[in-house]
């Protein structure tokens, strides 16, 4: 069994009838649950979340991707989330670490798919990329809709991975990826310096040189400071590792940890990691939890 | 949702078509998931593991004490464990904390259906006790298949709690239960003190004054000692206090912890429970993994 999630993102957030068609979509494929759903006006944008089988959430993203394709006029649509297509990304998610070469599979049939019956050209970015270049969903939607016709006119790198190098016409193209699933993660301090959680945020996160595969702002909550953190794979960096690294540094500076928090889902396969490391349970696996085994007999 | 699962013990461990039979009868309720079955020739009994919503499991239970009324004759039953009906003990367990009363409710209702239907009398036990000398399933089953028929004549107050006061001529009575899910824990010491690991099981079993349900040996393995831990309530004592408590002793002694191990089968809500200690993430609950939304959404 390969239990997989799929996290697209639609270029329609303010017309609720459209949203429930293309989750219809999705939905009508035997074997998925949708677990999620997230419209935002201001974007104009909307997150849908589903999970099951890989060839059932393969076959329910292009379900939905198809239904956007015909509902979606990106002629028509103006919104503050940056995007190029009426699907505008697709990204799959494994929810077991192993999984992630097949998460990428999935990507590359499912992209190929789009661009071959809808017509819409494919970039395949993140675990999905086809080039290092293409790894970064931001690199790949400069321009946006407006601007990629254009920018492919002019540059053969733009070309897509898949289809004819030239956008729909009311569809643009579509980003389809694979990643980690990601973990957004507070951890709360007895304290209300900011300057401190700002600090430890600065010294933890990747891009100053801290964590692999962490983001971390220092924020002031009402009472307290706040390290807020999105982990983008737990694989590389745990939850237990990143409280660690916090906890090390508030000790430091004389601050107790107060709490952490859990912003929404995060799958089994980071609570076994965290057994195994806080148990010293080298051997447990996701297959002993008994609901994984009652979800291996209903799949 | 209210996912509960049960474990009843068979009076029969070596005719494999017998236990196929009751097996059968118990998966054949739709929404019941078999998860394991363990048959001992020498015990002469076998252990189903099955689990799904509670109004399902209630009747996959009852399917399965029914064929095994049907098809063990406990007057030429012989086995090294002591059992007093061919289904000889039925117990509920919840998956999450807060379901034992449905447990206990699920126990109740089986307990006066099998009494009802089948003629066959029934004990409440452990939870599902109406009275506190019946908690104790050893005291319940005192005497046996061939000595309750007499203890019952002698004694009104072993009279069972449904049902006549008479056992089944072939079927005998069955004990019908509800308890938490007991996790089986390991924990390896870097040492081969074999009288260390005896000394920590004492210290921190439930018998010799330790932590509240838990039962623990000391034992020699290859090249380790081990204290072999039974957490028959991991809501009342945890996984990481048990581990806490033995590497506590350990260190005293100068001795580190190699490991630990969970055998078989734990419920997810005993991984959430430790993400919220060694996270201190207070707030964290079953309903943010996403394996769980995905298995609310196929029940």
């Amino acid at each position: 069994m390969t239990l997989i999630e799929c996290v697209p993102n639609f270029s329609e957030g303010r017309r609720p009838d459209v949203v429930d068609a293309i989750i219809a979509a999705i939905a009508g494929v035997p074997g998925v649950s949708v677990l999620d759903r997230q419209s935002d006006g201001v974007h104009n944008r909307s997150v849908i979340t589903f999970a099951g089988q890989d060839d059932a959430v393969a076959e329910g993203a292009f379900r939905g991707v198809e239904a956007a394709v015909r509902l979606i006029d990106l002629t028509q649509h103006e919104g503050a989330h940056p995007r190029m297509g009426a699907a505008d990304v697709v990204p799959f998610v494994p929810l077991k670490g192993q999984d992630m070469p097949a998460c990428v599979a999935v990507a590359h049939a499912v992209g190929a798919r789009i661009a071959r019956e809808l017509g819409v050209p494919v970039y395949f970015y993140e675990e999905a990329a086809r080039g290092e270049e293409r790894r970064n969903l931001a690199a790949v939607r400069e321009g946006q809709f407006e601007g990629l016709r254009a920018a492919i006119a002019r540059d053969p790198d733009r070309a897509p991975d898949e289809g004819a190098p030239a956008v729909h016409p009311t569809a643009g193209a579509t980003a389809v990826g694979a990643r980690a699933p990601l973990i957004a993660y507070n951890i709360d301090l007895s304290s209300r310096d900011l300057g401190l959680a700002q600090d430890i945020a600065r010294a933890i996160r990747e891009r100053d040189g801290g964590l692999p595969k962490v983001k971390a702002l220092g924020l002031a909550l009402d009472d307290c400071v706040q390290v807020s953190i999105n982990l983008t794979d737990y694989r590389v960096t745990s939850m237990q590792t990143a409280f660690e690294a916090v906890q090390v540094r508030a000790l430091e500076a004389g601050v107790e940890i107060r709490g952490s928090e859990v912003v929404g889902l995060l799958p089994q396969d980071a609570l076994v990691g965290l057994a195994r490391v806080a148990l010293l349970a080298h051997d447990f696996s996701a297959a002993q939890v008994l609901e994984a085994r009652i979800l291996d007999t209903l799949l």
